[in-house]
């Protein structure tokens, strides 16, 4: 199976499930958790690998010192947990499930590093996936965090587990609350002109976020990435680039807070950028990639290379226009949980190169309209809601193609109910309706019979419109200058 | 032999024989040679991913006519020559040398990617190299046709065979007879603030080409590339680079001519440069790289993906201030030929990305103080002359250091003469004393006894200490500004 090449290449940074955005690793799922013995025994390879490091730097002995502490704190929580002595190269017998386990466990869903499928209607087991990244659950309580500090009513994505899973969250919080301000970083990889609704998503989110926590943003559009991965010119992918920077942008971000990058310019355009780039380079090997990409010795070297490119930005003094030569400002990043290989290297490498670890919030999947279980192909216009897409279209894809828990007559549904839980339109309104108390009782009287399959859908198609039709009237006042100015290097406002 | 690595690491550019500046190819050595099987098995590969490439761009039909034209010649060429149907994946059983044959055939000659290393004290046979390299000598023709084109005496370099071997360079000169003229680039992989006279030989030949032919000049300074392959810090690396440059500078380049880059600097400045990155990096598989510089699994990926880095100044629109958008500029490089396999993989790749393959003239290893047969060790102060010696240090370092083809006694070296052909004091007047007949006469003599070793040592010293004062004159008056404007991208004179 590792033969076979990851289609989607890297940084999607969104939480859709079309084809080229459902990269999970394996890697990823069986290492970290503390209890998990073969994730200490990787963070023990790691910090030798950083004792080493800073000893080959000549750091000082007190840097040495912290090092090696850990080091032997790490050791003695290893024999504690296995009762075995740590030996570098032998990892434990692998206490997590191993591929069979999982498949046994989880019915027939596929999680592999290159898919996210599975064939449960319902999607993708969150909760299982939390477990085996190793991540944290956002749970009720942080939610309630936010809230507090930030005195807002918390985004829907939280308020119904869109976003689902954190790294780190907690210690940004803290810093937050000591008057420590920190900035965010999402992205995408431009692969067409036409963005659908699930694109969105970390858009919405992180504007939110940017909004409630008044923090500066930076956008990485990965043009490089989608030119070294599709069979697009280079002209193309950087057009794609700056066509979804106007979607991007129609999102309402504040100019004065936001700075907008194409990979092909902007890293022609810092010296301080490719240096973090470099950095990242030296610390990471081709056995790490294989590991975590799953590439191949046919891979092309600028694939190979790439994940330092969508790493770089994780470190404040890769924009010295925002934040000067300070390399203390902690980056947190809402992303689709598929993009967290890509942060989990960057974590590794971090202290190795003497940054900040950034922070992750993870998104689920935004399923296509055929299902959960199915994947959106960017090719195939009916698997999605495009945000060029006419009152009429969104009418017609939505009663045409979004997959039903209804029943097959209005007497069965009226008599047993339909099933909200597997129905893409409820799964869509859970993504954009905005009203709870609306939203749930959409739920109950779904699962009673009481609404019918053809009226969830027109409430669907009712949220949609309106939408997507304030999207295009936003779209429209976004003008070639505006986009010149997101797109420029330039100080923004940050308060910290 | 494979499993340890280059120590070198890439782009010095230079014709040392230091432990870093020693690679060789083997997988270079076996290819190229119109009349080698191989070699016309591998160009048949590349010119079929050439017009898989084409059409994959949506070439033009006069593009892919063309690319078809070529690759059916190259077949009909391939039946010719070997009475066999090409078939792509199968290559001919080897008609060159393989590496028992080598030893063999060279005695103790060590020729690996790793290192040029010889028994002989007349150091590397260099025509077998050119017949293993697949380049091409420069005869006499050649240097009689580039005097007559440019109406100058050639280069001491030339007329000595120090610059020994090419590949295209009778296409430079076809063009710049019909008034197309071309540009030249040099560089140096900066490793560490002390040069010694052997890193001065590619600048002080590319100043020569640049004067006779009036050509522009780009001179890359890989600091990047030192960084990867080093212990050394992204910022004593690029100190290494702007004090390195001050040495270069005071070789006398003209301002209006020459751009001379840092690439940590110049990646971060120029879109342009890293479009041309990006789409080498494209079409280079880790396969080939692996088998081009020995690259292995546990390799950093910046290393992996530099050899693209080292491309990139091959094409002419990599420097859109001095070229325009032009990509039909010719590029010549002159370098030391353990530099030949990044340029091998240059213009394997040109043609696929639509640019010029650039020409090459490749240069001899220079030797250490201590014989043809061993390498000068960076650490070694006594292995070269470096630019920062006094006389007084020039004087005992070749009294003490430099190996003698002299005879033990003086009786005897009267009765049998001595050997100028491992003499390293001869050697090194061959490199640095003009007059022909003086170096000549020098020859004769010691060969018959006339001249004894001390004073052949002192005919070389008389001739370093007034060069390297002059340099240390010229490198004073280089002050910050200057450097400054030589590295300021910026537009050239250019008559093209």
């Amino acid at each position: 199976m590792r033969q076979s090449m990851c289609q989607r290449g890297a940084s999607c940074h969104n939480i859709t499930s079309c084809s080229v955005c459902v990269c999970v690793c394996v890697s990823q799922l069986k290492m970290s958790a503390d209890s998990n013995p073969r994730a200490l025994h990787e963070q023990l390879r790691a910090q030798g690998d950083a004792v080493r490091e800073i000893k080959a730097q000549k750091g000082s002995k007190a840097e040495v010192d912290a090092a090696v502490q850990l080091l032997l704190k790490l050791k003695a929580d290893y024999k504690q947990l296995t009762g075995q002595d740590y030996q570098a190269g032998r990892p434990p017998p692998d206490a997590v499930m191993n591929d069979e386990d999982h498949d046994e466990d989880d019915g027939d869903d596929q999680v592999d590093p290159w898919n996210v499928s599975t064939s449960s209607a319902k999607g993708v087991d969150y909760d299982k996936l939390i477990v085996r990244f190793g991540s944290s659950k956002i749970d009720q309580e942080l939610v309630d965090r936010i809230a507090r500090l930030t005195g807002k009513t918390p985004h829907r994505f939280l308020r119904r587990g869109i976003f689902f899973s954190h790294r780190d969250m907690h210690q940004i919080l803290d810093a937050f609350e000591k008057q420590k301000s920190f900035y965010l970083y999402t992205g995408r990889g431009p692969s067409s002109e036409a963005m659908h609704v699930g694109h969105l998503i970390p858009f919405i989110f992180t504007k939110w976020l940017q909004d409630v926590f008044d923090v500066p943003l930076v956008i990485q559009m990965t043009d490089d990435e989608k030119y070294l991965w599709k069979d697009l010119s280079l002209e193309d992918c950087h057009r794609y680039a700056v066509e979804n920077a106007r979607d991007i942008i129609a999102c309402g971000f504040d100019l004065d807070k936001t700075f907008l990058f194409s990979d092909l310019e902007y890293m022609g355009a810092s010296p301080s950028f490719y240096r973090n780039v470099v950095k990242v380079q030296k610390h990471v090997t081709f056995n790490q990639v294989k590991g975590i990409f799953g590439f191949t010795d046919s891979d092309c070297i600028g694939k190979i290379s790439f994940p330092a490119i969508q790493a770089a930005p994780s470190f404040s003094n890769s924009f010295p226009q925002i934040f000067g030569d300070r390399n203390d400002v902690q980056c947190l990043i809402p992303c689709a949980i598929d993009q967290d290989p890509y942060f989990r290297m960057t974590r590794d490498v971090a202290p190795r190169i003497g940054y900040l670890k950034p922070a992750l919030l993870h998104s689920t999947f935004f399923p296509a309209l055929q299902g959960a279980q199915t994947k959106m192909s960017a090719s195939d216009a009916n698997s999605s809601i495009f945000l060029t897409d006419t009152p009429k279209q969104i009418k017609n894809k939505v009663n045409k193609h979004a997959f039903s828990g209804g029943k097959d007559t209005v007497e069965e549904h009226r008599k047993f109910g339909g099933n909200p839980d597997v129905d893409v339109s409820f799964m869509y309104l859970t993504f954009f309706l905005d009203d709870d108390e609306q939203l749930e009782k959409i739920r109950q009287d779904y699962r009673s019979g009481a609404l019918l399959t053809g009226e969830l859908k027109k409430c669907l198609i009712e949220t949609l419109q309106p939408m997507i039709a304030a999207h295009q009237e936003r779209r429209k006042l976004v003008t070639d200058e505006t986009v010149r100015q997101f797109m420029t290097p330039r100080k923004l406002r940050f308060n910290c």
